[in-house]
């Protein structure tokens, strides 16, 4: 029976999935970030083989009829095609979006829209199953705006102020200021400016947790987070259209608060358009692999 | 006749000045950046050498009866005294808040306001000569809204977008791809991830130069600048507050628009209160150096 391999090149993580054509799992693995545009090359080949190496560990890499790999930003094709070689994998390897992935995760349709907010956000217009238009997607310097980072860097945000102002410490800024460990207003501030700023991503569950305690600034956080994905929506989907759309990315995937008041938004202004929650992006770069084979 | 010397360590440059206890210049010297927080110990002790050296270079050191320095952030004292070392200078040093120095280089008042936007942002109280209490001044990743590295980041932003749009380039626009030498989107948002953050601040000068120009996203930055600027402002200062209010800071030193717009924004929440920009840092710290002997 022929097998496809399904990559997921995220900003935290990679994954990997072997399956059948019809989506059975047969192998998987899992290892650091690999996004081509923040990773160093030397560390994104080490995790894409680490990733790769443990989903092919149960089956026999000979029957790979396809591979195809999600990336966000500007793909490294070089970096994954050395991991191939690396684990001797000799099957046709394709490079796509990580929209055209989560989208592909999400439905079976053609056209439609996908909203990521993993450690970045982007939207995609998906049209033909190819990305046609994106919104945001600028990096964690520029936009990402409720993004995992996003949220984490809002919330030491909110602390520093809150430290700064003397208030008493609520459930986020007794989280934040332990995962920090600093206190104090002056060495939190220079604390964090130590850390690699998409690390920061590393916060927003802090922001669910506190959030789920009823910590009004977490709440706060969330809803500003959700309106700026909301926004980053609408400048790639017109008012009115009845096409899906898919939710994807770990935050929106696994804070459900945020999930559904982005859905809660989402259906105010499109109520007549399916919103549906993406399978892990593996499985969807996986689907694609087993279409190209049909 | 006595003389003082003082020091404004600020995230651009490091400047230095000898004057007499009258104020009058005796040597000036200017390097690059030295700020604590963000500077690597050996740039700031180089930096902090070098500018102090060319300062002291027309006069005689052993006349110097004291220095005050100006710093942002938590300061680094011992980085300070070992340039001082190094140049066989002896005279007492006292390290103070960036803010004490701008606010006594617009005024001989003990109260009052101070607002300083440069390469970061900060408001602060001022009582009897010393900071009370601040707001913002949270460093870039976290804070400085309004500053010269929010413009730029802003500016970089806003031209990430309109490439993504496809928006025939205005004035912005083409000032901030030619400073970056990307023109076309995924490599501009690559490139500029690969500035060191706060080198953005250096494209703060062409948002001031395409608002010149009319640019309607130039002005409409400067606008959201002033604002964020005032609202800083706003955190510390009481309503109907009489006393100054001190700007302060390479960008509302140097880009009249946003100085003018701070200024009208200002005057209509404190119409009674005296609105100035200070004197450069380092002839601040030399005031308080001359305070310190009389």
């Amino acid at each position: 029976m022929t097998l496809v391999l399904g990559i997921d090149i995220g900003g935290t993580a990679t994954r990997a999935v072997v399956t059948t054509l019809g989506g059975t799992r047969a192998g998987f693995g899992r290892a650091g970030a690999a996004n081509p545009v923040t990773i160093p090359a030397a560390e994104a080949a080490a995790n894409l083989t680490a990733a790769i190496s443990a989903a092919l560990s149960t089956v026999d890499a000979s029957r790979i009829g396809v591979a195809v790999a999600g990336a966000a930003g500007g793909s490294r094709p070089a970096v994954l095609q050395a991991a191939f070689d690396t684990l001797g994998v000799q099957c046709p390897l394709h490079v796509v979006g990580d929209a055209e992935v989560a989208f592909a995760a999400g439905t079976g349709e053609p056209d439609g829209s996908v909203l990521i907010s993993g450690t970045g956000a982007v939207a995609a217009e998906i049209s033909g199953g190819r990305i046609f238009r994106t919104a945001d997607g600028l990096g964690w310097l520029l936009g990402d705006l409720g993004s995992g980072f996003w949220i984490g860097r809002t919330a030491a945000t909110a602390t520093a102020r809150a430290l700064y102002r003397g208030d008493p410490p609520g459930p986020l800024v007794a989280r934040v200021t332990a995962a920090v460990d600093e206190t104090a207003a002056d060495p939190f501030v220079v604390a964090v400016h130590t850390w690699k700023p998409r690390d920061l991503a590393s916060l927003a569950p802090l922001v669910t947790a506190a959030a789920a305690d009823g910590d009004t600034l977490a709440l706060s956080i969330m809803d500003e987070a959700a309106t700026h994905l909301c926004e980053t929506v609408a400048e790639i989907r017109p008012p009115g259209d009845r096409s899906p759309i898919v939710l994807a990315g770990g935050v929106l995937r696994h804070c459900s608060w945020l999930r559904a008041s982005v859905h809660d938004q989402l259906r105010v202004t499109w109520p007549e358009a399916v919103v549906c929650l993406a399978a892990p992006g593996e499985e969807g770069a996986a689907r694609l692999a087993a279409r190209l084979l049909r």
